[in-house]
């Protein structure tokens, strides 16, 4: 991946062209050192989703602060992070087809991959796979713990396909995930808190239907950044896959859980139609809608009330003026979901300070499948 | 950009590892055959728009079919579609911020490119960036003909802005365009018809007012997909700027325009959880949900009433089983919005005959200034 053409570093933020991606250095590394201060007193291991921002270098600075290994979302981003040297790769989803599974295989002679399986079908086809390539990849049966999306019911399905996990000739059966994915974004903190705590306690509950028919459970995996304290809180649950606290986004932070906005959207004004109006150069080809128009950071009288293509429409909020913005100045955006925002972006600015100290490939952008 | 591992070429539908954007060359090669023929017809000229596609082998296509060159929307578009060797551009928005117009003036040296303009102060910045770097790009005064977004005022402030650009001494004036972007997507036809005249009628009422202050006005440009044939009833209006009816989508095909679904996501089902529920491997990381979510192509059946990052939820209509479809079976989504699922992926599948026969490189995509 070619780098943007010109010496950018130390560039001045007025001095960089939008719309743009940056990530504020002091607030990643806050969020990181937060995050992991938690894992440290809690105990429990971390092993951070970098589906959130598909970024070697910061998956390493995840590592650096002490995580156990990262969590990808498909193969494509595990692949990248083998290559950037990273050897301990949770795939949280199913890898389903000769061809990925294939791709799997490979990736087995490169890194220490696990992946999750929720039907003895695919356990079969991977088992095969492995025994051809003589690898012998991990395993986590991933368990339907309220989600209804993947996953083993709970239960019998869940014992049987751990104990055929176990049985398997060229697979390591390594433990168990849940992802109660409809509940973690629910704004309501004591809500979050019932109905994670309903999803996570059937988790634990399958570690115990497993281990009672004598398979051992090594690693029990769940949660995001909305309800990991929750997840740490229970003894039989291992290791954490939260992604969102190192950049954060706008639904994110109406959640109130202490992590500051990372990233942003550097936008430019392009046009004040009027004195309640401007128009900007970031829209959904910069930043995606689907959790919510962007905030306008410290700009608390400025909203965003439209994105098209290539523009972002904001208004002022409570009949305010906005006559001190003029075509060419920068706004930024934090946009509403900072995990597909990124996957927009072939590069994050990393910003100190004011200037621009890094531009690091979102290398796994891209990697479709 | 690296072209997909492998070769590729002649692969069967089932050969092909998903998610993947697939484009159907029969389609396509209709859709670009349908609109040329409408504008042999006419008289008038068409200059697609390149945003939806953003990948120079269609436009290419375009160009052999007779549009008379191309349309962008912004400067890193047009850099790509330059390359490519294409040498009539449009950009249809305002090029802002010295940066971007010292960009502008180099590629002034590779194609005869034209910009668009509502402001004079950016008009003297292109004119005194032109002088020194002694190029002559065209302008088109952009008028708001009630998108409200941006563009000049009807009336004076066009006018003046047309005599300024006459005047400018390293400028073209070509003319003018303006873009209904608030009605092209209305589905009620004579609701469109009715509102996309009146905005029309702006447009060359605007010509005229400039006309009679002894500018003479060469090209005058607007509308998309959804007016096309509204726009070239107009005698003053003179090029359109249509872009989605080569690939198409969901959201455009609510219209009843008559071109046909050319763009689909080939998907895998990972998951059936129950007799009538998949769960499939694209979610909003290949496909975006602002303009709807995706229909499934052949299968009136189901429908996707979700989509999280990596998967889409389906259910079926009216109480039927979908038990014909097992892991790993593959379904077609044709995307809500073309523009910006095609914006998520690196490269296009195009298919004739139900084989892989080229893969084109979306060179435009990640261009994001």
């Amino acid at each position: 991946m070619e780098l943007p053409a010109g010496d950018y570093i130390g560039m001045r933020r007025d001095e960089i062209d939008t719309p743009v991606l940056l990530v504020d250095l002091d607030a990643l590394d806050s969020n990181i050192e937060k995050m992991a201060a938690h894992f440290r007193e809690t105990g429990k291991h971390l092993r951070p989703h970098s589906k959130s921002h598909k970024t070697p270098a910061i998956a390493h600075r995840q590592l650096e602060a002490g995580a156990l290994g990262i969590t990808c979302a498909k193969l494509g981003e595990a692949e990248v992070m083998a290559d950037a040297g990273i050897r301990d790769i949770l795939i949280a989803n199913e890898v389903v087809g000769a061809k990925k599974i294939e791709r799997l295989m490979h990736l087995a002679t490169r890194c220490d991959i696990m992946v999750a399986v929720d039907h003895p079908a695919n356990l079969n086809a991977l088992n095969a796979a492995a025994a051809a390539s003589d690898v012998s990849p991990r395993v986590l049966v991933e368990v339907n713990i309220g989600h209804n999306r993947c996953g083993a019911a709970p239960g019998q399905a869940a014992v049987d396909l751990a104990r055929q996990a176990q049985n398997a000739s060229h697979l390591r059966f390594a433990g168990i995930m849940g992802y109660e994915g409809h509940v973690v974004d629910l704004e309501d903190g004591a809500e979050r808190e019932e109905r994670a705590s309903e999803c996570l306690q059937r988790l634990v509950d399958a570690r115990a239907d497993i281990e009672a028919a004598g398979i051992a459970v090594g690693i029990c995996s769940s949660s995001a950044t909305g309800d990991y304290y929750i997840s740490t809180r229970f003894d039989g649950i291992t290791e954490v896959q939260a992604g969102s606290y190192a950049l954060m986004d706008a639904a994110y932070g109406r959640l109130g859980l202490g992590f500051e906005n990372a990233l942003t959207v550097l936008t430019t004004v392009g046009s004040r139609p009027t004195s309640h109006q401007v128009i900007t150069d970031a829209g959904l080809k910069s930043l995606t809608p689907e959790h919510g128009f962007p905030l306008v950071k410290d700009r608390n009288d400025l909203e965003c009330h439209a994105l098209s293509e290539e523009h972002g429409r904001l208004r002022t909020l409570d009949g305010a003026d906005c006559t001190d913005l003029q075509v060419g100045d920068l706004l930024e955006f934090i946009p509403g979901h900072g995990c597909t925002t990124v996957n927009l972006h072939d590069y994050l600015y990393a910003m100190r300070g004011g200037q621009l100290v890094d531009v690091w490939p979102i290398a796994a952008r891209g990697k479709v499948r």
